[in-house]
């Protein structure tokens, strides 16, 4: 049976599907078991940090996943709540609702319809590459001050306290002012959490490998450890009744498969979450495509930029109708996935399997789990994607790197997530139109015994004094348009015996209509001085484009293929 | 004496001011009579254009001329009110204050405050490449466009109707209500005001001449033409009473030099203001440098756009003190004062005297000028700027600029110069950037018999099996450096004799750290593909800034100066 390439686009399950074996099922269903174990505890935590019920956390990573294995490209992402969405889901809902209302928990999944519809729409109309705009640097900025905020905000869950803030410095001040009601089991709860959790991270696996133990084995237990941490201390409260100790703990969670849900439609709601839902589809997006592309590269497997817009969106449309709230790709999970060595989607439709399992049957397991627990996971987890060395990094390479990284961490430190990634995109996308704004425009001569053309000032070369070359650097467009004329100028100010100009347009890769304006005004200003105007070098597609006009036949010099044949038959003419 | 070098760049009258000679003051006496003659109708036109009282086009006239004749740098500019910046005044105050107020006229001194402090702002910090970002095409657009809303919305004058409408639609259907209201001798006196003058325009001069008058005669005619129409029109209104049949005329305005006055300095006030401000500063900056620019060109003088704006900056501040409201540079008087022989800005300073002349003894003579005249010399003013065939230009050149014009022309026409211009400057700068998100990647080879290298699907080139030569044209930067990734993994899929890769970079303008991060990363797996990757003609600042990284020492090939040298080193490898 062969089926239409149209379908064969959007249903990639279609493709991997028909090569399915028994070995990619004992890999994929091996790689479930790990990620659903690992799930449990993650997805939890991650509702509570977006303000929702924990079961939340749940649902967003049955049906969700479920769609992204039948629409996604990627065969190790793994789709669910993340950190970052779920920092920036409660701020966007903290404006709308009370945490723990009904109409809270509603907006949550208007806001997962809302991002899911924008993916999916930009799939189709192929728009992946908006989220090119989101620059390495502006991406580093924002997790790493992120990771900071999301870890701040677990320090009330840490210590039992009740904190508040809109912003870093106020949700610290909050904390420093109810320093006096902390509950000291549940410091002694989450610190030891912590610090255990940070040891399995980083000297579980040297410890054991020193003691003979196996690397898989130990990749295990090191993945097995967020799982210990959640049993040991579900016990220890459970056995010693310390959430009668003022210990907060998780409580009831209902045992239910994903709830069918209708999101709310008002206008009204929909419009305040309009910006916030497309922050958070573009923000996901690239973490997941990020993740996707890494993993992918590693397996020497493509994936597809829009393609995977569309199984996002597929995942939080679901996550809309059944109880959940946005998700995307998120790193830990995948990684997780990956070296647990699923092989393709399967293993995302078994993980739904094991999490509605864990919905339906093992919900009440959790309910001494304390929260304490949840918030060491959490920090633990976002401090790993904590880098300050990026500020070192793009300062030593470029200083405007360098501009949009802090500017993107300051503010979203100070004022969240959504300001400090719009701030750096404009920041970005503005410094680099400046750059182009004033380009760099070299005067050539020719490198002797050489047809090769470079900067006088930079190399030895032989230049004619009545040929003048000017490599321009940069394309010539509205915004740099007049500073060319302006360059020609006064670079032609005072020398008497220049008679030709040729523009060496090897770096000019687009003209547009702005800039044809002034090139015609440079060329008919070059003529009435009794200066020829030429060209060289000009690439295919320009040269396409100004044969349209009449520029070329007006041109009161020559266009030549290479700038050494201008060269040749210029200097002759001097001589 | 010397004059320190600081004091010459803000005071540009110091330089002409030294070599001030008689000719040069016969020149400019002469300019500034014509000038000022021409001046007196369309200062109180443009005033009612705005919304203001007649004398507020005068007043804006004289200490605005006088400071921009003292830092301004074109010798020909004639700075006052004009039609486009008088028609965005009336549109930002519609919505602070009722035409005729009080607080609408101090608005407008706020208005003209804030215009000058920001061009004084941008001046000093050199930001006059702001104005670059106004491409040709939506300049071209927003004047054709705004010259159709300001003669619609003079016809209700021409008609003796009461008219008014946010967008042009409205206007034209709130004309097409009144007609029954029409005032015929208010039509018959400004439908032939119209045709006269548009007769004069195009007309007079050739008949003139086929008459035998002299060339300069007959221009000084054409001139007069407004002034004529001003003369006999009123004459008739007074002789014939024709304000008692309904003819809507100037009536008294008051005998005076311009008055001290203080613009209304409320925050919310400001607050309001600020973005109209803004936008009026860019597009009174841009329309008086295109102008200047085109005069000093044609004389070969130079004129400093960053002083220009200080030039602006100040007139506009003594307008907001002097009873004025904003003003630039205006074309048609400009061009008036270029024409009559203007040799240095004193020719503004005596126009401000003989405008200070007219203030003062003048005004009752206009007492029964009819308010159609002045509609008519505004509607023959703006449609000489009306251009529609900037849309077949832009079409056969480029798409994307051809939208561009649409969309300020459209937007402009529905809902106003401010939009409109915006719209067109994002949809720009947007297509400028999305054409540079997927750059044009040619592969090259040798034109043989030369060391030069072109596309091979354009010309007949040699290539070597084993060495991939890609140029890139287009800087790489966060927009673009996953598409080279994508570029390069698409190519080498399936090439199994490939050993090289060379990225030719004679077009890469800059390197960003996104870009550095994605070459580390296309290094890297070309590497574990066992081929090699090299540079070639990487230019001088991007060498400079790629040298401080660990990229050069990192890259598994060389960086050769030029591609002629890759291709003889790596070919003879393969060899």
């Amino acid at each position: 049976m062969r089926i239409p390439v149209a379908v064969r686009r959007y249903l990639p399950v279609l493709d991997w599907g028909r090569d399915y074996d028994k070995s990619a099922l004992s890999n994929d269903l091996m790689a479930a078991v790990i990620v659903t174990i690992m799930l449990i505890p993650q997805s939890l935590a991650y509702a509570l940090l977006a303000g929702l019920p924990p079961e939340a956390g749940l649902y967003a990573s049955i049906v969700p996943i479920l769609l992204y294995a039948v629409f996604g490209t990627s065969r190790a992402l793994a789709v669910g709540p993340v950190a970052v969405v779920s920092l920036m889901t409660a701020a966007a809902l903290g404006n709308i609702a009370d945490q723990g209302t009904m109409g809270y928990a509603l907006a949550a999944l208007t806001l997962a319809l809302l991002s899911g519809v924008m993916l999916l729409v930009m799939g189709v109309f192929k728009l992946g590459f908006l989220a090119n705009f989101l620059s390495h640097p502006v991406i580093s900025g924002f997790i790493t001050a992120s990771g900071v905020i999301i870890a701040a905000s677990q320090i009330k869950h840490l210590l039992g306290i009740d904190a508040s803030g809109g912003n870093l410095a106020e949700l610290l001040m909050s904390i420093w002012g109810n320093l006096g009601n902390v509950n000291w089991t549940t410091v002694s709860i989450g610190v030891s959490a912590t610090l255990f959790l940070f040891w399995v991270r980083k000297g579980l696996k040297p410890f054991l490998r020193a003691r003979g133990v196996g690397p898989r084995a130990a990749d295990v237990a090191t993945k097995a450890g967020p799982v210990a941490a959640v049993v040991v201390t579900t016990l220890a409260v459970w056995f010693f009744d310390l959430a009668g100790q003022g210990v907060k703990i998780v409580g009831a969670v209902p045992q239910s498969l994903p709830p069918l849900t209708m999101p709310d439609l008002s206008f009204d709601l929909m419009g305040n979450l309009l910006l916030p839902a497309f922050l958070i589809s573009v923000i996901g997006f690239v973490e997941s495509i990020s993740v996707a592309q890494t993993l992918a590269a590693k397996r020497r497997q493509r994936i597809n930029p829009d393609q995977e817009l569309i199984g996002l969106g597929a995942a939080n449309i679901g996550a809309a109708f059944t109880g959940g709230y946005p998700v995307t790709g998120g790193f830990a999970r995948s990684v997780v996935n990956f070296d647990a060595g699923a092989q393709t989607p399967a293993t995302g439709a078994y993980t739904a399997v094991g999490l509605a399992i864990a919905a339906l049957a093992l919900t009440p397991l959790v309910f001494f789990l304390p929260q304490a627990t949840l918030a060491a996971t959490i920090i633990v987890a976002v401090l790993t994607l904590v880098d300050f060395t990026i500020l070192k990094k793009s300062w030593s390479y470029s200083k405007s790197d360098f501009a949009a990284v802090l500017t993107t961490m300051l503010i979203t430190l100070g004022s969240g997530v959504e300001l400090g990634v719009t701030c750096g995109v404009v920041l970005s996308i503005f410094l680099h139109l400046y750059k182009t704004t004033k380009p760099h425009i070299a005067e050539v001569g020719l490198v002797p015994g050489t047809e090769h053309f470079r900067n006088i000032n930079r190399h030895d070369v032989e230049t004619c004094p009545t040929v003048l070359t000017l490599r321009i650097d940069e394309s010539l467009y509205f915004a740099n348009a007049r500073f060319l004329e302006d360059c020609i100028y006064d670079r032609l100010a005072g020398d008497t015996c220049l008679r030709h100009v040729v523009l060496m347009c090897s770096a000019i890769n687009e003209i547009d209509f702005s800039a044809l304006e002034s090139l015609e005004a440079i060329n008919t200003r070059l003529r009435d001085m009794g200066i020829k105007l030429h060209l060289s070098e000009v690439k295919g597609p320009v040269m396409d484009r100004l044969k349209k006009q009449h520029f070329i036949s007006d041109l009161t010099g020559s266009v030549f293929l290479s700038q050494h044949e201008a060269y040749v038959a210029l200097g002759k003419v001097a001589a």
